[in-house]
């Protein structure tokens, strides 16, 4: 759906009782409201509801700045809601980690530019400073920070105020060869997407490819996450494979696996900023 | 989701109004019918409203019996819905056409045979005789109807007798080679589930893995679709591929291809008995 | 390709050295042998020589029982190869093992049923009563054996005896839950093809489906593969996925599982009947 | 495979004989070239022979001028073969042509500035001004051509010009929205890649995508091909396809298919820079 009025998205998971999609729509009806797309899901084990609608706000009779308030005592305090409110107005501010390799970088780079999603991109950081020519290239501001076993709590707090500065709203680690300290990742909680070469559970953590060829797999794959304390344990955004046979060697599979890790992290990139994404206990509902 | 206890499932379709959802959502609720699982979508070029919803019966206050009047007089009219309503203890009645090639017969056999679906099968109509051995060997009726061009007509004619007596719900045809008179067609409108071997709308007609051989493609096809009286025009259910390569000749892509067949034809049966299925000018929206 | 004439099939791993390839395609020449296909690999690391040759046997000088004598002295003595020599007229004769799950049994028996293989099925073994009647449904032998702890060890040797009494090639395990001992399975090296319902190497072991579920996995696969000593680590076959949603629950993975894990259990059988598999250092090379 | 050293690439087609490998294979052997990769296929209706061998030239005791006389004296006149000879050490000179839309621009250029491909991109030609800004962004000389229906011929004139002047190897459309002209396709057979946003032959021509919106598929797709004088109908190279659903609106198949079609002009890009493809009868083998 490509509606070209502003909407409104909320977001909500809490107990499944009787009743709260009629809650949630009447609401919106009520203030005459038009729903452009709802979507919901019960967790059947948990008895989890969780759901996602928007509306037109052309229509809506409630200020933008009221509606939060006004949603909070009527629905969410009756249904105990963990509740977020988005607004297709507000473009969000992305950051962007990196190392040396390049080919992530330059797909969010070539969607950025051509206009594919609606993001801007205030800042590139990097622990080498072989990028910088590629940001420079798109104007982008690039800080180098040299990561050490030493000053990598110390460099994190500084890379935190100019995220701060910046107003940054979520990080992408686009083949970011540093593991986040936890209070790092504490900060960032849901805020921080990474791709991970292989098809997660399989082949965490470092030379996944090479895992992949000794272990004669038939089929590789890549997948995007949200970052948590547990090293690529993280709840998972998109996942993606490709056949590979006997005659490709390493160089092929990392060659060919290049093309799936950036597809997967814009996948999973354009779900975040299409606020498509619910994390529940490690796991994501996606709502696409 | 799998719930032990009954359930109602309706589907409908309306133009888009505001309050649909609510109204709908509003009258389980009010009868203490717990939604189970809820899917909408609005065709955005046309404006149109499609749902399906399910919800237990086991605390609903109604009657199954009086559900679908009130329904109609409390909802349905108001919105002039197209709707209709299953219940999940209903096990629908399928009949299977065949001819001679049986991949998609046995598979659907085993299914049938392991309890992998809810159906009953008490038919199998064939234009030839090979395949009655498949039919004893499951103890299903087998009847055999020897088509031409003369005879069509009045053959269709003794299987819609043979097919009401039995009280068939809906056909599959399982690479059954015969083309169906549009008189038939008509009489079960969305109740025709046919498998072609090819990845409509490339290929249609006969012969479709010589064409692609032909015209040198990557990958093959296969498409499920209810029948409608243009030739492998109709509303599309269910599609898949594989990959092939110039190795393959006509032979192998004929091997490879039957896998796609009975795994692509399966599905659409699936989503056809849990109801999961609505047509609309000519396409399927599947609530998966 | 599909001959209609019998071939001959060479499988040969070996050190790589410089006209190998002349060597074996100068045999067949000079013996007025049409190769109808040839595939050879080469690992870039370990300077191993891999390679299947097909030939027409109609105008081959060397009668058939002479060939083996002649190719090892005149070819594969001089290489130090390991090789192996098969005859497109001879059928394999397959024994299945089976515990109480049907649908990848069910999927052999159609395919065997039309003639989709070239392969014999003269025993189905199983460690339960409940599959008997598919059994006597095809008219195969059904012989039940239960499985203890203590009894392990003495009903594995009764098994291999039937297995030798009835000539059988090799085995599959279509969802067998047991685990083999050690010494059976170094009787039948590379002669027993497994299916695993996950994604190897993610999931080893039992219930994979549910460590797929609380992993919040995206994609679920099954892999194929020959069985070793090491539980589920065995050199792989063949492999495939399917994207899931956190729509579906464990059942649904299940049921979208088992379509998978039979293609993907029956690619692997047509690729061993047709002698396309060797296997090197716990992986394959597939002549595909 | 990743040898360091150079080396010679031959690809072969004539009519099926018996020996050809023989010959070939004896051919490098006596020479001391080892072979690191061979792959062979025989067309089995048209028996017709093709083959792809690489040698490494670093034993190799013909000198590199000397290779295409000896050979042809010696193999190729004996088997009447067409066949090309091609020296990993040279660096193919690649054009793109592009209109307004800039994704498979940025795919192509993020892979050549980062090193991914061993290829010179000397020249973008466009009918349109709008993307020259990428083009100074990576340095690369801009040409714009406009184009009308009066002055094509005249304006593929010029463009054959510098083409030639600067010693292109072979063209890329990407995403190019002009139909070539027979004289143009003529001059250079199997040297202009197009990518073609539908999974041909389904949907050739204008508007691809909506059509497939209104067809009501469920599977959209990318096609690369070698551009004839057929409209979108030449040798296909590759095809890649991404499952939609009737949630998505055609803006959102046009999202989808951006990254189908960049990832497969890509593909069909590295394929001829490794000399990997063959075309026969509107037809490619790949060597893969």
């Amino acid at each position: 759906m490509t509606p070209s009025n502003e909407q409104a998205i909320v977001l909500i998971s809490c107990k499944d009782r009787r009743g709260i999609i009629s809650a949630v729509t009447d609401f919106i009806s009520e203030n005459d409201g038009n729903i452009l797309d709802l979507d919901e899901h019960v967790d059947p084990t948990e008895r989890i509801f969780f759901m996602r609608v928007a509306w037109d706000l052309a229509t809506f009779k409630l200020a933008r700045k009221e509606i939060a308030d006004i949603f909070q005592k009527k629905i969410a305090d009756r249904y105990q809601m963990n509740w977020v409110l988005h607004f297709s107005s507000k473009t969000p501010r992305m950051a962007i980690f990196v190392s040396k390799l390049s080919h992530c970088l330059y797909d969010i780079l070539g969607r950025f530019q051509s206009g594919e999603w609606q993001v801007e991109i205030p800042l590139i950081i990097s622990n080498h400073e072989k990028l910088q020519e590629v940001a420079e290239r798109y104007d982008i501001t690039f800080r180098h920070f040299d990561i050490t076993k030493e000053n990598k709590v110390q460099q994190e707090l500084r890379q935190m105020e100019i995220l701060n500065e910046l107003n940054i709203d979520f990080m992408v680690l686009a083949r970011y060869m540093q593991i986040l300290t936890g209070n790092f990742v504490q900060a960032f909680k849901n805020k921080i997407i990474n791709i991970h070469h292989s098809f997660l559970p399989a082949f965490p953590g470092a030379k996944p490819y090479h895992s992949a060829h000794d272990r004669g797999v038939k089929i590789i794959g890549a997948s995007s996450h949200y970052v948590t304390e547990d090293l690529d344990a993280g709840p998972i955004i998109d996942q993606d494979v490709v056949r590979i046979s006997h005659k490709n060697d390493i160089d092929e599979l990392i060659r060919k696996g290049k093309d799936l890790e950036k597809i997967v992290l814009s996948r999973a990139i354009y779900l975040h900023l299409q606020h498509k994404i619910l994390v529940y206990q490690n796991r994501t509902i996606i709502f696409d």
